[in-house]
């Protein structure tokens, strides 16, 4: 019987991969595991069972000569199982999926972001660095967002002003905004530097730096500057970056987190 | 090394076919694809990896003498990868998948609709011609919906007035309706013919035809023949069909689109 | 060709199995299925294709001497095709998913419990007997769940008072409560025993028992027991557990259901 540590760097059993393929040194390909045309896997990357990496587009149905874009994955990077990336897109460093994520064809993800288990990203979309994206996030295309923002569960960025039409425009989320579990932002929409967008909420209106809004549709409801913590152990919840330093570049080490946060229970 | 091209109109490897099954010519099966028993697949179809095409029903874990119910796919549909297709369900020509697409049993669809990553159709629906449904979409027993229908993400029609009940019965969607992005449709809502229901709304009572309705619960906005062009490309953005004639029957040729429609940037 | 009974109670084919698995007798594993190190499964279980069973923790991936946590499966369980479950948590007798479940480590489920396509269990959550979870519901870590309890499509339980944070807290749900489709718990906050929350509710304050609650936020609408039927033909729709016996303890055999619960169409 096998050992889990035996599949670590190798490519497992029942994987296909199609011809172009660049695979780099101590990456672990899982069972099951498609790789079509012109993908690229940096070293040391860990790639779940049951992945399909480079899925053609559209086109490739219709048109006898299609030929697959490149699709690029950063080294360590982790893809967990069934996941599905297309041809097109690219990934920096340390990327990092949960299960049964779709990223569609000509998006580009800076470093060190994270991608949530069932979440759906349509393509042509630009993410910067540090994000984190949490389940069943769903983007629609030529959305824009910056680095170091937060997307909680069933978040949803819509383009289209006018359903069904072809004038999709997607929103802009900028740097360290925090859209909490279910809000919906519509098209072209702007959400501020720093903002935090409440549970729910639907947002139709730009949202300036440092705001809070929430409800449907969004109102603003204070600066995040006013919020104060529930539970009386954070002096100020936000800017969360002041607190919450795990896995960012301003990183505190441990044994001054919970001097420099609080207590937390 | 393979190409891309070798797999068309191939069964790959991997794949398990259980008896009385018909499949048509130049038909593509993905790896990994199971194909239980009585399932018909029409010419030139793409099925892509790791799908189930019908999955038996819930009887099957209990009866020994179960029979799986017929499932039939129309000739030119593309199913992608990883979708569940129940036995006893149809699908017209021309039928087209995202990925891990959920339809359970007893359910017909017409010719040329499409339905987006992650939709869960739970079976005993009945779908018209050329409808469209982006990611997500969750469609409950019962529930009826007529041709040339829009619904975009995440939105749910519900099929029970009082929950837990056997009382179940799904909305009625008439044709050229579109329902914008999270929006719930309560049990027995009739929406009308050409009406919009707007994103994240709850839709508790029928909507008349050619009607805006919005919010929680959701209420009568104006007609869609009030709706301007936010951008002031389109004159009218509504009925939709006016200017947006992409794929269906009353396709307007690519040279006549742009003057057709305005210009949209 | 094969028969879809020729499977019963066999490992299929392309089955991967690591070491220090123990499945008990007549157990059912599908094409493709994985189960990782340390994973028991009781007597007479289904599982499906496709399955990833003991799924390792985060830490897998950093550290060398890594051990999986046992995961436990009780007896008669049916776990369709797709589904994830972590190493680290354990299911009592008769629990059965639909497609593509996600669920994490450390979890805790009772006996004859139902989780639907798609959801999304997060780990760390405690979840009583005879809970009925429909699709797509995401469950926070820390949530807990007692028995009886219903979650519709979309419901998520949040754990994070100021996202993002390290303060996370998830919701209490109590005995026989009913979520409707897409309401949002907020962290903390106690759902009642007996009590309803509407669809696409934003519940940001606990919930007295037997309480009707809706809206963003969510308010008290009224007494469960003022609600009447709409359809006429249950006497009184709540507490649900009076009509509604299908597959409970207090299951009221078939003949007398029609009599005790009305006609229902």
């Amino acid at each position: 019987m096998e050992s889990m540590s035996d599949i670590i760097g190798k490519i497992s059993k029942n994987v296909r991969i199609y011809k172009n393929v660049k695979i780099g040194k101590d990456v672990t390909i899982g069972d099951n595991t498609i790789i079509y045309e012109n993908v690229e896997i940096g070293d040391n990357c860990y790639i779940g069972p049951n992945c399909i990496l480079g899925e053609p587009l559209a086109i490739f149905y219709r048109e006898k000569d299609y030929r697959n874009p490149p699709l690029k994955i950063g080294k360590n990077s982790i893809i967990r199982s069934d996941c599905i990336l297309y041809a097109g897109s690219m990934f920096g460093e340390r990327f990092e999926t949960g299960h049964r994520v779709t990223i569609r064809e000509n998006s580009t993800f800076g470093e060190q972001c994270r991608v949530g288990t069932l979440s759906d990203i349509q393509g042509y979309v630009i993410v910067g660095n540090y994000c984190r994206f949490h389940s069943n996030v769903h983007i629609g295309q030529t959305s824009i967002i910056k680095d170091y923002v937060w997307l909680f569960p069933y978040v949803v960025l819509t383009n289209d002003p006018h359903p069904p039409s072809d004038c999709i425009q997607g929103p802009t989320v900028e740097e360290y905004a925090v859209i909490a579990t279910g809000a919906i932002i519509m098209p072209k929409v702007k959400i501020g530097r720093e903002s935090l967008v409440g549970a729910q909420a639907l947002v139709n209106k730009d949202v300036p730096p440092c705001t809070v809004v929430a409800g449907v549709p969004a109102k603003v409801l204070c600066s995040i500057y006013d919020i104060k913590c529930k539970e009386g152990t954070l002096e100020k919840p936000y800017p969360w970056r002041n607190h919450y330093t795990k896995g960012y570049p301003w990183e505190v080490k441990s044994e001054n987190r919970l001097l420099q946060q609080g207590k937390c229970k």
